[in-house]
């Protein structure tokens, strides 16, 4: 195990690059024993692990141990409380599979780091497929969005394209596309029982769902809401339909 | 209308003291139409509202308009977006009904500001009647609870109150209590179909509900989770309960 000393050195200065969407074209970071765990079960490559010294015995088995200080830990990880380790992980490369049949969950240009880990998390939950997302949402390799995802990015493939390409593999599958929007000119979920494979659609914070999707979908969904909110934050919509739909 | 040029002023410095929570204990501060308008409508004591001067003219009819450069909004405001207006509401004083009948959301200990306010938000949107919140979960009038609970709080009465008097009001009123939790040890909701009053009881991020709320409710519940994934966030999984129960 290699002893780090200094905020200077190298490794560490590389590593904290990579809580720049920029930087993370080969690799990412995650903080706390949860997400290792869940990088090791699923089988993750583990590139290199920040450590204190008093938790390195729990990863000596781990590749390219480092230990550091609290301080320089503090440093590499994003949250107030990294629980003393922090991994450097390998991105994936994630193909289109071949043919596309199950559930999935596609969001478009969800903005908010919370919301977007929170989605995939409650798909994982559920036991969808995959979850689509547009090249417009909240990059899944920030550590916010890790944090709220908790590990379910290791559980089910989370394709990222442009939305037009997203829409044009669900039809050339014949996947049912049910798009939700604000308006109550569409269907209330309770009547939407999804038979085949199907993706639901959830659009972005404050403008709902895209023309184009308006378009492609083949049924538009709404959850019709009897009290004075105006809308529904949209990651409590979107696990108020993807449980509706198992 | 008083045009104030100076972050030193008094007015500005009293109002800023209200972002903490000690500070709040008769008045609170708003940020953006949305919420100034929702105060309007709910007939909420508007102490004194703080404008940028290009805006001014939306607020002349209300009491007390302090005019202020867009440095000194940023400083009353929470959001790197406060909308040019940032606004002192009074507290209101909310004494406990007389009778309990309806459906009512209860959170136990919910620590996350923006869970509390989605979680209120839900509550209102699916017209339940109030939320009962213990008095260790976050204070409702901070900016952050209050971004994120969008007004609801004007549509619908939230009572805070230790947790075991909570329990115990209702208990006298006979108002079911349906609590959840993690264990699959208890009913799915899917099998839960609340006749009369109830109180639904959403714990703790990390604990969920404590040893007095299982040992008061009339039943308990959980989410059957087909997937991977451990746990929902307890703002998803009280959407789907609080929709599933109307």
């Amino acid at each position: 195990m290699e002893i780090i000393r200094s905020k200077a050195n190298t490794s560490v200065k590389e590593a904290k690059k990579l809580h720049q969407k920029k930087h993370r074209t080969s690799s990412y970071l995650i903080e706390g024993w949860h997400l290792l765990e869940e990088a090791q079960k699923a089988g993750a490559k583990i590139e290199q692990v920040f450590v204190v010294e008093e938790l390195a015995d729990r990863v000596a088995d781990l590749p390219k141990v480092k230990v550091v200080s609290p301080e320089i830990l503090q440093d590499l990880a994003d949250s107030p409380s990294p629980q003393g380790v922090v991994a450097q992980i390998g991105l994936p490369t994630l193909d289109l599979p071949e043919q596309l049949r199950g559930r999935y969950l596609v969001l478009e240009d969800v903005q908010d780091p919370g919301n977007v880990g929170t989605m995939i998390r409650t798909a994982d939950a559920a036991a969808y497929d995959g979850v689509f997302m547009s090249d417009k949402s909240a990059d899944i390799y920030s550590m916010k969005v890790l944090r709220s995802m908790q590990g379910s990015h290791f559980h089910l493939p989370v394709y990222r394209q442009p939305m037009s390409d997203i829409l044009e593999f669900l039809r050339k599958n014949q996947v049912e596309i049910l798009a939700t929007t604000l308006s109550s000119q569409s269907v209330d979920y309770k009547q939407v029982r999804p038979q085949g494979s199907f993706a639901l659609v959830m659009g972005n914070e404050g403008q709902g769902i895209s023309e184009q999707v308006v378009t492609a979908a083949d049924q538009l969904v709404h959850i019709s809401m009897p009290g004075q909110a105006e809308s529904l934050n949209v990651a409590v919509a979107a696990g108020i339909l993807v449980f509706s739909f198992i």
